[in-house]
């Protein structure tokens, strides 16, 4: 476990009051010990920003009314006592301005998911934050898990071989019923074309479904045929998405995302099967990877063991059998973000353990995913009648 | 448990020495006492034929060199002392002549899957048997499951509300190596074209699959949109298959089902997503049904209790806690064939329970299905590149 | 699959209507074709077991009213026409009377656990049995699971160290309530001293969790110390049992069975545990056994795959992942029983996989385990207040 | 979640560099940012102390050489500017001295388990704690987590009916070999009986269980039966214990604990059987509570869901799915310490949630059942010989 000294100063944009994803934010900053929340800028309206700062102890003066207001003010700080970086937590309409707008001016950002709205837009953020070179992370936070790490170096080290078929799955059913309408603000603002963008399950949990894949495998993706749909009457985006998809190494694979799939909680499961063995993986069990090399009996390795990968073992921070879980996964995207961010303040480029998040370019790629899922959502020619 | 006096005579088409599924269908008619192995041409080849009768005990003269021959004998043979049903356990190609045969000459059949090779065939098959008024199971025995019928109920009773997703799969990995080139005789055929068909995986266990989910959900397929691929060099039929499909209800799905996914043995799973519930049921551990509803608690429904329905305590033969599996599943449909042939013996209509068994209806749909998926997967311009 | 010509001639004694355990031994005794039903004496009054064979398809002339009566007509029929075997599945008290008769008249034995009521019974059978060189089979049926003989090996060929610690329990719930007041016939005999003998639970699952650690591991019970309870007024006999247990080679344990645990079925599992690995197995998902070696990745050994001992591949008969269960393993002991009397009437001694299965030595120890626990449940010195 | 403004100042003893406990009590008390680390005294030499304080960011004044130390200078800094509480996480000897004098001193206390060495001890404790009126708060950890407080609840509420019998365990094999002698600091002072005191696994994780048992039940041990062993040879302590326990109401029940128990990690398992249904949790996979009614199916309880009781959905911070796991449920003991802390500091009486965590009282009670469990090892007329 990585306690560090000297915490790295946190200004925040979202999750004030009502806000889910914020918490959990704190959570994964405040774990390590490594993060101070110094400013924020944590709701839309100014009165519910201030009152949300007051909850958590934000001093008057850099409890800000808005963001731009927090980005002026901290801007014209002095070095050293201004904010390191920013935390992106709001509605996925606002990621682009607030991201941009911190990366030009020099901050290190941490930006919830999916990226932006559009492919212009990321390609725009991908470019910036080359240019100015500043940490920038999304927090897919579930490959932030210690045994996605090492699902990642098996495949790595060939232990599967080749790559046939991946299946990738995430089942939720949080949106079985027409939510949105009984004030329930997460249902408001993720089924709102406005606020969420132009697709729905395929945005929220599609994208964290693609991210799995492609950081374990590094698969590209070449093509894909997608069933896009919405079951619920009268919802304005999808909230059921099934895919095929071909990888440009020859591999095929499966990915399906739903929020309508009744008694599924939170169900992100990936299989990866490639000529020699298979790995299994599943969110509400995380502490444990199976492997099933053919002809052999299955292995079922365990988080915080001595034969696990070095990235394995520094993303774990207890000994095996006391489970580690999505809080502390997630802030292994805040720890490696930090560390990078003071390796840089020391003058260093990070090694590639303290780099091992999702970056910017992740969350480019995921937003190029979910528009093409939602256009050949809308292509009808695929199907053969029976 | 249906122990029963006056037990069937029972006839058998392949399923001899080095064959692998006509030794489970005996084990199936055994289980229960129901049947006794009368006649036999159980290979292809006279020589081996015999030989193979012989290691059963048959007598000499019902021991035949072909089933041409067994047909002829035993039609010859005094009602009472000629056979009551053939088992046809032969490669695929000999289900159609043999199955033709037999109905003609006003035999019950029991026949392996898939049914037989085109749909002209099955449709021949199902006008034949209509007309002839005899018994004809298919052994989709995976629907013999206690639990399935379970399912099917909940289903019917509207546990589930209306459906609106099915995943269906089926991962194996024994064909993940070209065991055709190393004298497998099982693989050799399967992956011929000449005995198995137009299709590999799809007709081996995806056609299981698709039996799966009729029988639970009664859905019916409007049209679907496949990947189908072969993975190892050289093989001559497919061996993975991925597939989205829409039912006419308006319920969308997947259908997958793979004999290259490293690590996984007999891996059928179906889960039912319903507007206030879900089912999830899987074969490798066979006596337990998911119940998921909306808000509440998941259930674990288990095979053998007093709260399951009439169909699934019939189709159980021992206490809960005492585990049936794929033997037992299997004799449920010979239990319910050799119900349904003992009221016909005894003038009467079978009812419902007797009648429980996959007919050869279900088959010709199962072939139906097979032709759709191969033409599906020959098509491409389902793909969206990116 | 070991299908064999010349069926062995099967008598029964007990298992007619109403009973539930002499079905079981018959689907057993018929799934591999081995056996066929040759004479009854199927119930203990006259009518019952004449009607009771009559559902069978007894011949009138072997379908006895009483066991005395067959054995004197099966006695004097010519050898090769008179039964190789006879199956004693009646009521605990009745095992040692007819037993012995059959055995020394020189028939084959296959007895219902727990063997007989005492050591003084037990001992004499072991020696008489020992004296006519018959075979004489226990329906310890859980040992007769494929991986409970895979665990034996790797127990034999030291892939655990010497062991330490073995925990075996058994938990039930059908006697929760009080059942035997209801009409339950099960019930009602297993809960009369009369019938069942010194021990309730003890006896009846007891004694299985006894012989399974014993098949395993061979370790031989030094001392031990138990608290036997009845739970549900009224009750005549035990049904809850908590044993500590040491054993010669210095290794301890737990045994502990119950009729009363709610919500259990049939849950016999077992851990032992050694200086350099562990194994678990699990009765109601039997086909799978968990190894796992200090330090290094859990492994799944799966029934029917390459890499088991011969002894689990035999205890098999379809592939991996299409699972067996009870009723295969219970016909295992018939069936390895069935061999070693054909070797025998070949003039051979059975061979060590024919000889695989529990014998009058095994039950003899398990009457001795019966006795023991409950002495040690009547002393109370053990006992240190808080 | 309770993320709440004013930070309270903790102060550490022990938990410095080399230390295991230390930085989970740490994470725990972060993760709710309820606490700031104000002062220490983190190891048990000065060097070692001040080093370790300088890892954390203590300022250099609040850095101490020693707890005495500690104790004297904050004593002596004014309220509002003095640590509200202290952490004691030193090896379990320390625990008595320590915690004695700050509670003397009136500060608030988080101590490890087990509370003291001694019954004498931990009496002394209880009455200085009931006398000075502050918060004393015992890290069971285990008994933070959520589903442990809705079995709990349902156990309170009748759902079992009354309780018949109690089966906990905890197994580990982290002490399967010498570790001691291997330089794990860990290892040497937990089996060392001048630091760890009179019992080795009996104190460490044994205690877990006798809490977990009362916790939820709130049964109170009447008498008990051990049988403890040393199985790795030089050993100064006890590694592995079973008992059978008696309980005043009449429910029976065994406890066992190893840390010799080869592949478990850490294996905390709890079922509990009354009446009318039983309730079974595991700690390496907490998020579910499994309760199985007689004659009902199984249900399967979760996490953040809506049908938890109170205490339960408040001991969670994220939605159902969403796993949480050891640090959470740990830091469920600081959260409510805490808020009984705020809640003593704004002149209330905690609430029954607040005050929702182990106390000192459980802190003796699991002292008193180390010492009998000892006593009991050590007597030999419990053994019955084969």
């Amino acid at each position: 476990m990585a306690e560090t000294t000297g915490k790295l100063k946190l200004g925040m944009v979202g999750g004030g009051r009502d806000a889910f994803i914020g918490a959990v934010h704190r959570s994964a900053a405040w774990l390590d010990g490594m993060y101070e929340l110094s400013a924020g800028a944590l709701s839309s309206t100014p009165e519910k920003a201030k009152a949300s700062g007051k909850d958590l102890g934000l001093s008057d003066e850099r409890n800000y009314e808005s963001w731009e207001q927090m980005l002026e003010k901290e801007s014209a700080r002095a070095e050293g006592e201004r904010i390191d970086a920013v935390s992106i937590v709001t509605p996925n309409h606002m990621h682009f301005p607030v991201a941009k707008a911190f990366v030009e001016a020099g901050f290190h950002v941490i930006c919830d998911k999916p990226l932006v709205h559009s492919s212009e837009q990321a390609e725009e953020l991908v470019r910036l934050v080359e240019q100015k070179g500043t940490v920038f992370a999304v927090t897919y936070n579930y490959t932030g898990y210690p045994m996605v790490k090492q699902a990642r170096q098996m495949v790595r080290d060939g232990a599967l071989g080749a790559i046939r078929k991946v299946i990738v799955e995430y089942n939720q059913d949080w949106l079985a019923t027409k939510l949105e309408d009984q004030g329930a603000k997460q249902a408001e603002w993720r089924t709102d074309p406005k606020r969420s963008g132009i697709a729905g399950v395929v945005g929220d949990i599609g994208s964290h479904a693609e991210n799995l894949v492609a950081t374990i495998t590094a698969l590209e993706l070449e093509s894909l045929c997608a069933d896009v749909s919405t079951f619920v009457p009268g919802r304005a985006l999808d909230d059921d998405a099934n895919l095929l998809v071909r990888y440009r190494s020859g591999a095929k694979g499966l990915m399906f995302a739903s929020q309508i799939s009744a008694g599924e909680e939170n169900d992100l499961r990936i299989r990866i099967y490639g000529e020699k063995a298979s790995l299994t993986w599943h969110q509400e069990n995380p502490n444990y990877l199976r492997y099933k090399p053919l002809g052999e009996p299955e292995q079922v390795l365990k988080r915080g063991t001595g034969y696990l990968c070095e990235a394995a073992q520094r993303a774990g921070r207890i000994p095996p059998g006391h489970p580690e879980a999505f809080i502390e996964a997630f802030a292994n995207v805040y720890r490696n973000a930090g560390l990078s961010i003071k390796a840089l303040k020391e003058g260093r480029t990070p090694d590639e353990f303290e780099s091992d998040f999702p970056t910017v370019a992740d969350g480019a790629r995921g937003v190029k995913f979910i528009e093409k899922t939602i256009e050949s959502g809308k292509s009808s020619q695929k199907w053969i009648g029976l």
